[in-house]
């Protein structure tokens, strides 16, 4: 046994990477060195998954390529689309999905004549391709409609967006859109992350490694927090009353959702790049009372809270971009996993070039030999 | 940081737990306390799993109560069936199984009116019953073949065996299958175990959970050994051969599938009871080329290797065994999760008990502080 027991094996190194970097108490993040603000300003979601997965930014024919080959992708099988006919309406956007990239697995194998690394290529391509496909044939579907083909004329935000509200987003949207794909792709070892990679040391298939990722992105402590602020907001209802629900949160020593981060204690880098990108699509698309009352919780928790280094986090943030985009709020975490799934799939492809299997131990902590009593002698403890 | 990077979190505790303890040294396993010897002696798959969850071995109302549950639930959904319809026949089955147990999610999420144990017990229930159903109505679907509903006055293990195959099993076949799904239902915390516990650590739902630890199962590394077993024993052919094929793969220093264990430096005592069964089974049923060819390779193995403590492994009798019983071997892993589902849920029962989400560290190797350059100036490394 090495070294004790740490519950959550916080802090605990479990792999080695270069995929991104954070420092959370500078307010650093950087995919493969690169700052987040640097691509947010000047990358594409497309680009920046390259990036993440293949560890250099791509030259232009390659750019070109990869992009030409996920466009090539973005449909489903029509037995993909029976498959989810089959899924109840009101079932759970996020293990639909999850069901969906276990199934895409049934497509895709690994055939004789296919190198590891042509699989390891197609396989990237797919998944980035049909995730949000997935996402939004699930959603019409489960509004009875008919799925809506992706439109090969518009970009990889802005085609989902269509596939989603039938109808064509602003490119401004979109590339803000776009820009929120970015931020949320990769963010170091997290539980879906970690995940990803234990199921990936068995060699399990890439559609296996996503499947599990996304299962425990689901978990409400890990994604769901937009959603939640989203619900909050609704909660309190108006700007009056924002004062008084969050002072009373912080007496009963409450979270407030969306608020704090337990890496960033200055204010996340991808918030206030967020914080932006929410004013800038308000103020050309119009406010909402859900903002206005967003902007009084903001100056509030500031007031109150921002010199404890305590800020809205990028939740806060992408939640009210989200809605405002016309997204569904129970859409947040597949939206978080359209966009993670890049930073998944660098982790596996990293996993991959120097995989041990996980196998961590156990403290036994039960009783030693006991005796099986047969049924007829058993009783109540 | 805490601690030195152990790759694969080899040795490195990662929970707490009182549900299986293994020595492998003096060739150890217990549940609960209780020797394995003695519950494949003398207990059943269901009881073995209802100690495993419930960590005590259940009194007889409990366990009629238990078993006539599992009863009721063998049944799926006529939209699994459906779903099922819309896989291509040429998949995977453990793919297969694991979109199935995520799509299951579909249909019973907590509701408000229940609280969570009645949750945990309901999926509980559910999960134990409808794997096995989901994988024989696979197999027969792919093969064309409408399902074959499950039988009520058949047992866990003798009800899957007429699922899969048409025909009602021997009693005392079904007995051992019912002991070899006990002997695989826990070992500690192996990679799907693990994944499990990372998926449930976000509090997502079980079978989200039992998704990604069927997921991680069917890695290469993991799940599939009795498969190769199998493989090896065809590729062989003849007794003959045994000798110079085993002695050809010491001499090249390559593993011999089905020998030897990474935990156990004796013989493991599921393997002795599995070879045990497996007689009876080939003494009782008539023997097999096959089977003559392992009593051949065990010879071989114990002369040359014996005194190293290299020694037939479970999975060396279990692939007998699932053959003999008419199982298609690309089902052994489909058949190690029937069984091995009472342990992830035990896991998944504990982890709640004293849950804080898995957040490990990593060891950055990369570069910091890289310039974002744009595409036009971009040029091959």
């Amino acid at each position: 046994m090495s070294g004790e027991y740490v519950p959550g094996l916080e802090g605990v190194p479990a792999t080695r990477s270069n995929i991104s970097f954070v420092d959370g108490k500078n307010g650093i993040l950087e995919y493969r060195g690169i700052p987040i603000e640097q691509l947010a300003e000047s990358s594409t979601f497309l680009e920046t998954a390259f990036l993440l997965i293949f560890a250099h930014l791509p030259i232009k024919d390659e750019l070109l390529a990869f992009e030409a080959e996920i466009l090539s992708h973005r449909r489903v099988k029509y037995r993909i689309r029976d498959m989810i006919k089959s899924f109840p309406e009101g079932g759970r956007p996020m293990v639909a999905l999850q069901a969906c990239i276990a199934a895409l697995g049934l497509f895709y194998p690994i055939s004789r004549d296919m190198s590891k690394e042509e699989y390891a290529y197609n396989s990237t391509i797919r998944l980035l391709s049909k995730v949000p496909t997935m996402v939004a044939t699930f959603h019409q579907m489960r509004l009875g409609n008919d799925p809506i083909p992706p439109r090969d004329d518009l970009g990889h935000a802005g085609n989902f967006l269509y596939m989603l509200t039938g109808r064509e987003p602003d490119p401004r949207a979109a590339r803000i859109f776009d820009v929120c794909l970015m931020l949320h792709a990769e963010h170091t070892v997290n539980a879906s992350t970690f995940s990803a990679l234990v199921t990936a040391s068995t060699l399990a298939d890439p559609y296996t490694v996503i499947t599990s990722a996304a299962g425990t992105l689901s978990g409400p402590l890990h994604g769901g927090a937009n959603e939640e602020v989203i619900r909050m907001l609704k909660d309190i209802g108006t700007i009056e009353r924002v004062r008084p629900y969050i002072e009373e949160r912080l007496a009963r020593k409450e979270r407030i959702m969306g608020v704090g981060h337990r890496v960033y204690k200055v204010k996340d880098p991808r918030a206030k790049i967020l914080q932006n990108l929410a004013q800038e699509l308000f103020d050309r698309f119009g406010h909402s009372r859900l903002y206005d009352i967003a902007l009084e919780v903001e100056r509030v928790c500031d007031e109150l809270l921002g010199h404890r280094g305590i800020y809205p986090n990028v939740d806060f943030y992408s939640g009210l971009v989200y809605e405002k985009l016309g997204i569904p709020s129970d859409l947040f975490t597949p939206v978080f996993a359209i966009s993670r799934v890049a930073g998944w799939l660098a982790h596996w492809h990293e996993q991959l070039t120097d995989n041990r299997i996980f196998r961590p131990s156990q403290v036994y902590t039960g009783t030693r030999q006991v005796e099986y009593t047969p049924l007829s002698l058993r009783s109540y403890a």
